[in-house]
């Protein structure tokens, strides 16, 4: 076992990965009249695409002593209407904000996250359409 | 935009989805000599292939008023050796813990979640083939 996902009332789980942090877990807030409580699951799998991505984009740059002051990525998406709702379109813009940076840095990094490491993303991208920009800011 | 993944510091971000709650994330820490500091972008992958299916079956199991007294589960996964090192396989086993369970409805539950509301599950299982046993304590 590496992954625990445990009920704690009504709807509401905890899961617990191998670096053993637990991440509360909620239902969806929009389809019901309840509030959220923590993020929902299919956040969570957004989250895991983009993370992915933005932490190895991280490293690249970081590697190659291309230094940003700050850095995020925007995520829209869209989802199937019927059940399985599936996210049938993901969009992932990255901004960059520093001094000097070059977009062919960025986008090679980029490039290299979506086509060679970023596992999430390669395995989210077999149901999902994603696409990409990058917008870099001087600040 | 419905989800920001921020950078902090190094490899470390935050995530925030529509429901509004941050989700911490940090780097893998395995494959360097870097301790953990949040769970992983693949962690949460599974996390939400796991969370997604365990609250469809807790909310098939209330609406049939079918009451557990505890629920969890355990996951297990392989992943490929080489990059992308996506999932190849994930192993789900449910554990209910009540009096009077029936093997039937909880497997009915879980393949209702399985073939048609489990978005996240229903997407990764294009890339990994996802296995599923369960198991009913009486406690």
């Amino acid at each position: 076992m590496n992954t625990l996902i445990k009920w704690e009332k009504g709807l509401e789980f905890k899961a617990k990965g191998e670096s053993g942090f637990w991440v509360p877990m909620g239902p969806n807030p929009i389809e019901g009249k309840r509030e959220a409580v923590a993020a929902t699951p299919m956040e969570l799998l957004l989250m895991s695409v983009g993370g992915c991505t933005a932490m190895d984009v991280a490293y690249i740059l970081q590697k190659k002593r291309i230094e940003f002051e700050d850095f995020w990525v925007e995520m829209g998406s869209e989802k199937a209407d019927t059940h399985p709702k599936v996210y049938t379109s993901i969009h992932m813009k990255f901004v960059f904000v520093g001094k000097g940076l070059l977009m062919k840095d960025m986008e090679q990094a980029v490039n290299l996250s979506a086509d060679k490491y970023c596992s999430a993303g390669i395995m989210v991208g077999k149901s999902a359409r994603i696409t990409r920009e990058i917008e870099i800011r001087e600040k």
